[in-house]
């Protein structure tokens, strides 16, 4: 069955916390919401903010494909006539073919929020639906609060969705505001609804209990036919009914019609790129979508995935533009490691000895605190040494890095000695701080032999405490992305002084790119790549 | 009722993929699960690898005042008898009173992955249950893969459950390995195997379909009595049924008994807790527990509760530890602090004055970097300061931090010169890193002046990049955790270099504590506590 999808990412998933969105961001989403094949796309509420204002009057020249623009608002004020309202008349300005107005439903907020009778309120729904239904708008009527309505006062709640259906509404939308309702509980009431109301049922979930997308597929299963949500899962509070999982949940697994097998592929880069308007990282665990709802760390679950991904993954990543993924950690066993170097026929290249010792090399790092999942670059190093063994390029002789800090300010200056294949070199600079200064010193001493080692730059640097119960003597986990300009990775050290943890980091940064530079090996660049992707 | 827990963060939730726990993590984890009242805690797979093997061994010396430790594994391979495996072996050696073990449910696994027979799969669950129970352990027989075995056979995976109760098994944990079952399907199956076992059965849902929460409950309604998850929802692919939810909605929308209600007081602040451990940020928006949970940001939803907080609270916040909040979204991050002042009546014992200064200076912290909202510590001295102008306590005069490094080893050295009340004082200390030997000489220093202050102790330590397109050269924000065994703060310090940058936040929190020690203030204490809570 077709189910129609409203996505109120621009409306209710900025009531979120830390959304915000420009006009611009909102126009983009707009036209990406719309080649994902959502049908409505509920741009704001026109009467509450400049912002959501400006975004309707510039969306008039959108050409939007398929979707339907739905500009929100409420009921008339009690005090206003409906042809007088404020709300409802930017409502009908905001020239959105659809208008979705919530109304109450629960007695409690009419008595202490509105402070009206319930008559009172029954022609609030009925006049504002009924007055832009005259205008020739299909209306979405928002029952809010109508699972707590409902409970409260069953006969309160649903004489307000007659109201609705009276003055005409094209869809009567069910909305656990709140979010409190559990999922047997919306079975049960969108079931009792179903039975007294013809015509499109909607559902509109918020994720205060966890169960928003359960919630949403319940009430498909009792004849619900139009959900509404926020793509990752934004909005208000805990947010609203992930529609990536609603979704493709309803195509995949109950053989509905929402957006269409074809346009589901483009679920995951859609999810990420609001995401990234967003400015927040697209949850790694978000199912569906995220970078790790694919991703194999048990060694068990590897080998079994090697004989048939079916055994651990429930659906074909494929299938919503996502794909699996392989980690390694201490928890792997062998299979791991032996996936990721078979997947690019480098397996071959080390013989059985060579793999349990890299295996080896690799459980002991990480007990020592080495986190390879998000350090790449170290990973790769570690393979390309397997290869190579003894190829090292220099070794560091000595170092020392003075730091002078007083009130005020600081000076740091370092000094290193290392030896390369040509013979000792040694320089001093002086930095900003400890890892610019040896930064500064190892380039010195590299670049005429290594001239290349100039494109490598930090990007970013992140520290942990591993024993936090030591204090200042804890062990440290440096993190250092590095970029080359053509492509990026990150590299880790570990140490109880952070100056040797960076510094490990550094060497293993510049010890890649050199063994990049002396061996052009595209499988094994493919191998290391597939297993880094978007970190 | 009462419904058992078992928490796995411990062993699923380290699968997922960015959670690693050194073994001081678990044991502080596994204490914290205690004290929250869980009933087993699953702390690992002794068989798979090193670091669990560890935690056993030390955990045996644990005083838990409530919970269960539980080592995980396998029914035993088929090549092997039952009491030469090593795997079971293992389980036996963790010492644990009880014991969960996973055994093939899916006739596809069976098939693909061990590649046995049924009558052979019956043999390993019920001889390794039976072997367990002889042992004297209590057996959880975690049926894995049980809902997509049942839609494949469903005699195969009863007879799999028929196996293990036979043999003994304390509890039957019906497994959704795959987190692909959606909820109504969890329903029927439940219900089907509730109908046909006696006992106590038990429900471990993944998130792969975005439902583990409600699937949990589902099987609850439908008469299971124990639930496995992990707190955060942490766990392989998109994670575990998130206890966090679980608990919170079985007490408190269901009626049931989990960890009681009042621990459940301590759910926030346990989920914080384990958050820190694992070096992830808690999801703001997660239900019950986050920071946004009960945040409200649109005006309707404000101004309604002011008037009755039930209009848009699912739950009283404070039965989870949490609490309502109220986002000034249009107003900056200095009003906001003017708000928090005010609101406590500090803001008049600073004159319009000292209040505008304080403003500026934060503005102009907050403009160079620093973040106020993540490091109450920096905040509360800065009010502090405010309110006594010119109490410094100490100036540092010089300090030089000497660092050597080489291929295997470093070495730290520091010297530091200050000048307090009673005159110069100077201190050389050997550290392990900078900011180790920084502070052993900050504290020799002043430790005649000041001997409380030994009681402050860094416990969590985090540097970022601010600039990251300067390379190494970039400044760094340098964020630490104290505490001083009754309460814990944080500091920050910004600089371009890290280990100035990591001064300034040390010498701010011993300034902090020295000026708390010198003026006892309840209600700028509160103020502060309010203005900081759970960031």
């Amino acid at each position: 069955m077709k189910i129609s999808v409203l996505d109120t990412t621009l409306r209710d998933g900025t009531q979120g916390e830390s959304i915000s969105f420009t006009v611009e961001d909102k126009i983009a989403i707009a036209l990406k919401l719309d080649e994902l094949g959502i049908d409505y796309i509920e741009g704001g509420w026109p009467g509450s903010n400049p912002r959501d204002k400006e975004f309707f009057s510039r969306a008039k020249d959108l050409k939007l494909k398929h979707a339907r623009l739905t500009a929100f608002g409420s009921t008339r004020f009690a005090k206003n006539r409906v042809d007088q309202d404020p709300n409802v008349k930017a409502l009908l300005e905001a020239g959105t073919p659809t208008i979705s107005i919530f109304g109450k439903t629960w007695d409690l907020h009419t008595r202490r929020a509105l402070k009206i009778s319930e008559e009172e309120n029954l022609k609030l729904i009925f006049e504002t639906v009924r007055y832009l239904k005259d205008h020739g708008k299909e209306v979405i009527f928002d029952a809010e609060h109508f699972f707590d309505g409902y409970n409260s006062n069953p006969a309160f709640a649903l004489r307000a969705l007659e109201a609705a259906q009276k003055a005409g509404a094209d869809i009567l939308c069910l909305c656990d505001t709140n979010g409190g309702t559990l999922t047997g509980r919306v079975t049960e009431i969108v079931a009792e609804v179903r039975k007294r109301f013809d015509g499109i049922i909607g559902i509109h979930a918020h994720n205060d209990s966890d169960c928003a997308v359960a919630n949403t597929i319940a009430a498909v299963e009792q004849g619900a036919t139009h959900i509404q949500g926020c793509m990752n899962g934004y909005g208000e509070r805990c947010g609203n009914a992930n529609l990536c999982s609603a979704i493709a949940n309803l195509e995949l697994k109950l053989g509905h019609t929402v957006i269409g097998p074809e346009r589901l592929t483009n679920l995951a880069p859609v999810a990420r790129f609001i995401a990234e308007l967003a400015n927040l990282p697209l949850r790694g665990d978000q199912p569906y979508v995220g970078h790790s709802a694919f991703a194999h760390k048990g060694g068990v679950h590897v080998s079994a995935i090697l004989r048939d991904a079916a055994t651990y993954e429930h659906v074909d990543p494929a299938r919503v533009g996502n794909r699996q993924r392989v980690l390694l950690s201490d928890l792997s066993g062998r299979a791991n490691i032996l996936y990721k170097l078979k997947q690019h026929g480098i397996a071959d290249r080390l013989d059985e000895k060579a793999r349990g010792e890299l295996l080896e090399r690799i459980k002991h790092m990480e007990y020592e605190g080495y986190e390879l999942e998000a350090a790449e670059g170290t990973f790769e190093l570690l393979v390309r040494e397997a290869l190579r063994p003894g190829v090292r390029f220099f070794e560091l002789l000595s170092s020392e890095i003075v730091t002078k800090v007083d009130d005020n300010d600081s000076l740091t200056r370092a000094t290193v000695v290392l030896k390369a294949q040509d013979g000792i070199h040694s320089a001093t600079a002086k930095g900003n701080g400890p890892v610019h200064a040896l930064d500064l010193c190892l380039r010195k001493c590299l670049s005429t032999l290594y001239p290349s080692i100039a494109e490598v730059r930090l990007t970013d640097y992140k520290v942990r405490v591993l024993e936090p119960k030591k204090g200042t003597a804890a062990r440290v986990r440096v993190l250092i992305e590095w970029s080359d300009h053509q492509r990026s990775w990150s590299t880790v050290g570990v140490s109880d002084n952070v100056i040797e943890a960076s510094w490990r980091a550094m060497v293993d940064a510049i010890r890649l790119e050199l063994m990049r530079l002396t061996e052009t090996d595209e499988a094994l660049s493919k191998a290391v790549e597939d297993y880094c992707w978007g970190v």
